[in-house]
């Protein structure tokens, strides 16, 4: 096993993928750039493909001048290593949101399935204060393996899409809002009381941590 | 006017019908028997019809006891005078629930409604868990000049009639649920951050001050 | 019906109008100045005028030089396309502040109500530390269908006004303050515990929505 | 000074008199009705009166048993020693009460005046729903050394009254009310966000803290 | 279908089994025996089983007294109906609780996946204040199709097992506990706030709602 | 009276000496350097002197340049007019501080009890980490007319203070600390919670409301 | 080593000792007397004293009747088998508490001390509303080995004692008090937010936790 | 004994030393660069080692161009003085990080450990959701006198940890993490519950708070 001990900051976890399927990836927010680059450096060494979360602009603009190949995608805060591609799972993943403003952290969520080999059904601006545009698009969102609900302000969302399909439906609760509940702690108290059955709740924008849970439904259950 | 000063534990406010439109009711909760059946003989010298919220079985016995004409309902916990009759307002209010644990706080605003003299459409169980329930029964509801969506858990009802319907729209949270947001707070926060238009709220549990926003929506602009 | 999936990001809904007897207006906060333009030209397309709500002044330079016709309010953050007028309603809104720093959100809510065709009294800075100054103003308070009630700090306006008047009073709490229950939160609890009867609360700083209910009363009910 | 340390579970402060002008006091609550007995006697054999509060029904039913000599008032839920008398202060105390529920909470403020040698002048229901019932006792009020604004709900009282009188003003928040803000919170909150000038606040229910502060300042500043 | 619709309280759903999957169950809090009573009643003329959760012991004997068939588990407090069985799911959750007094949600959470015809493995007080307890058991755990993890107190177990294993975790949290936190809310944050991955959470005490996730994920993607 | 409508946004309270006993005071935060200019002006049209709390550098700079004259302090943050003087009080007022960084709240009040023509006695630094600080000063502090507690952390000042004098105790938690209970919240409580006598609190860094609680009991009660 | 699974409910941990120093105890909140009788056999069979707290007086008796032989103490609510005689530290641990209702809490932490061979000093009743009683105190204290600071109310008990000795402090919050920061909020926060050095705290009620602190630093350090 | 008070802004406690075992140190959060020069000038007079935290770069550079010799740690953010050594303590504290956010915080306590003389071993990123990292260094860790578990996100890291060795643990929740229980709350809340032995507590991100705790321990009880 490579060395993972970088420079006394961070011990990475390649044992990660034989014990729970999938390969460790990096939470980017509060990193140093350098931190960054030298933990996509040792990715390298390890011949493992590596996701970040939840990076800055000026961290991408880093790890492009040090020569490291990846992309960076500004909407979803990712940033994805080249080269090497996992297919860790093979199943669809439908992602919906309320409004326009949920879209970063369902981007978060689409990229994060996509780096595991998944494909991502994305289906935006479908809120429930206009409910012809969420049952316009119901049969597609039934044939998903797993669906990620993102959603703000009542964050009712996935309670009416897992009154209506089969799939287990993963709700993240979004930040956009403001007054009381504001900074998403409105609609992750709505999801947590839902009345609907199957629905199952992450942290407040926590895009990747729904898409993860999504994929190891699908790598576990469909095989 | 009558003297409103009883026993001075109390200054009923005789006047406010002609401030308000609608005349002075009373919240029964923390009053002792006594003090009730002192303030409906008061009323019943003032010549006013009187309605009592948040009332116990006990106050209820103590009145009858007393020998004073009233009629007690143990759902919506509410004692109402009996005759002289209110013919304060003209008008349909529609007061739906999400779920049965929801009924006494809806039979409260209906009760209050009719107390007025309007007309209550009551519309229970109707969450959007099953949203076929509601479906069906929504061009009933259109007819209502004024909605009264009484919801606990997520809450979510009220922002999904807002969006289908005309008419304004008074939402109730609930003190149902348990957990995180138990006590009312979930559907109170979620109805707070609705996207839907034309969604007001009052406090939790108070199905008479949702009521009487209705009717007083109802005599001022209908007339 | 024209297209109304723009670039992906949002389904605008202009079936709302024949649903709910208000076209949409749109959430300028967290929308880039490219999407906010994108949905003017799309409005202009669909032949109706439109409100946007919560804009910077960023949203609205861009939106002048790319030509877009329309008006920026920069007390109330509005921005209203020119050309086309909605006569929605007919009604007179009186919009009252209890002190100097919630005049931007009772603009927010004045500039919808004239949006959408109403008249809006404005009354502002007549918080109850010095009484008379509400006092005074009280019989032209009296001529509005609905007061709208505005108010940080101790939150009171609004259950002295509707225990004064006759019409509704929909009240907004505004995070004007500071110390424990900043943010709003100390008036928003004090409108949901008013004694004072016929008053229904928004979310804080929600002048938009105050004044969608106050406009969705007066064409529902006095037509 | 007499032995203070009872049983190893109290240490009376019978010092207190000459350092801050007022005698100890006994928080009932949470003491067992021997210990309570035996801190009266203390109290006794030290030749001072005594007022304790938050007493239950059952620990006076103890002391009456007990012999010792003392009278139990059910709605202050205090008990005072008989024989000696306090002439601590000479003033006059305005306590007022927003509704009949505050008043358990005001008595304990009027009882504990009126323990010191204080006069109370006591003004029950006045609050801001109905200004009329304020605005008629305001003269009443004026004459006040102090006044003790007692209120839940909204808990706007005290704000009001400060703005109308030139007396300090201390304001009780109470834990009348339910739903959001319930407790005593939301007139907690109100009440220290007040925008009128002289008032301070004790903590929710604290009428004995309210009396003891407002004793305090006609003693040291009034002589 | 036959009539759902049982004096006027309840509207059962048992068209739910088409779009989600899993027959109606029945939420017993709240409910009254005669109501509870109706509603078995209706499901044994659907020719469904049913399974009532939250059921206390006076709800069980009334039910037994009237003559139903079923079957009363004062541990999980859940009444499930006898003679028909479901045979929804094929699959294996093991549900692990952190201490002893997790063990009335973990049951619910068992019960539920058996009335679906799913097998759980119990393996309870293995929390980790004393690791080796945990890791003992982690082989058997492995194999399980879905983890539930119940826990209260700090709420890590979730945590550590999602580290392990390669199976979706739902983590639950409970009510146990006391101080700041109490109630659940301690483990809630913890388990949102878990740095593990593939772990998603429901509401406190949720015990019902963990199971039917589960057994959502094992009927969708196992099939 | 002179006109006191200035440019629609505020509304001066020129009567209320003659009410409460103190002139108008000018909360300066939230308003714009031209508000505060005009506003300004208007006290001098009126021939009274003003004070102004919560400004800004800006603020007092634009004030300067419009050729105002008036006094700007950093620490407190206050401005006051030039020219006229206030004699409304004749007292002492000893300011205490826990701590450095209670100083600028302090100030905020010693200038409030200065512009009103009282005596201030500042102590600072005097918390409860090293007792003797405090008690080398208490002989000191006894002479006062009202002792305004002002401090950050635990909030202990003005309990160990109210335990020592028998002057009234004004309590003024201040925002400084981090972690639980940041932003003043565990220091209000703490002074809610008092266990010593004649301790009232005002909210959060409010200072200047400390202060005029101060100045009406001198004024009120000393004459 | 004994068999630790009883019952399938609890799984006791007779391997603590060797790992930390300290055996295991029983948390006996929420546990059948049944089970509580089932664990004392185990230890009984374990050879090894037994310390449960949180224990009732329904509990104490039913261990009692099975012939048990242990020592119940109402007081503090713990049950301590008898014969066996622990002699892991030797120390003294000074408790004190800042009112007569803190002493539950504060015999739990002695009788933990003195379940694991310690001495434990108790100081009851010396708040600091009354500082003379503490200071009178000091030189007493100053001779532990470790403080246990045991205060509900404003909480700051451990801070003035930690600015006084040199010994390391281990603060306790109780629930003691009312209204805002009810439940020990108050306390803890004050607690955490210490502007004195050397203070560590544990849970609301938590008196075990705390001696268990102070036992470990004793046999840990001292030997 | 020197004079200590400076410029009226701050009482330094050089009797501290002699009381407690440890001299002063600084709090440099909201001390202005000025005020931070005097304090290190005054512990130059007194012959005294001085050691700020929460210091800025602005601050350091401040006291380097006025020439006081120190040195100041970006990590850390801490300031020591140069010249004077403590030889208070005499032991080793184990600094333990769940993540690499935390470590600046565990660099304040590992500084402040070091500067009183004692030896500190910082192992960083040994988080729970990979336990193998942690059960690797765990025969190091106990070989510490105390051990300070840093962790935010789901804070398990100090109850795993103090389940594991037998020395007292301290735990410092961080406010690293994001969505609900973010600033540290959810770690604060998981540490004060945890069910592990010996676990104390201090604020969030007190780093320092922690490292003073574990020095006292070291020095009263090991000598």
């Amino acid at each position: 096993m490579p060395k993972n001990d970088i420079s006394s900051f961070a011990r990475l976890d390649f044992a990660r993928k034989a014990r729970t399927g999938f390969g460790e990836t990096v939470f980017g927010q509060g990193k140093t750039p350098e931190q960054l680059a030298k933990i996509f450096a040792a990715f390298k060494t390890a011949r493992q493909p590596v996701l970040a979360t939840r990076c800055t602009a000026e961290q991408a603009a880093y790890l492009a001048e040090a020569g490291i190949a990846c992309e960076w995608d500004p909407v979803s805060r990712t940033i994805v290593s080249k080269g090497r591609h996992n297919h860790t799972i093979d199943g669809l993943v439908a992602v919906c949101t309320g409004g326009t403003a949920d879209i970063p952290i369902a981007e978060e969520a689409a990229k994060t399935v996509e780096f595991f080999g998944g494909k991502a059904l994305r289906l935006f601006d479908v809120g429930i204060a206009g409910l012809h545009r969420l049952l316009g698009k119901i049969d597609k969102i039934r044939k998903a393996d797993v669906v990620i609900a993102v959603a703000g302000m009542e964050g009712a969302l996935g309670s009416v899409i897992a009154g209506l399909v089969a799939a287990p439906v993963v709700a993240v609760p979004t930040s956009v809002g403001y007054g009381a509940g504001a900074g998403g702690i409105a609609p992750l108290l709505a999801m947590l009381n839902s009345c609907a059955e199957g629905l199952s709740v992450v942290n407040i924008d926590n895009g990747f941590g729904a898409a993860i849970c999504a994929c190891r439904m699908i790598k576990r259950l469909k095989g």
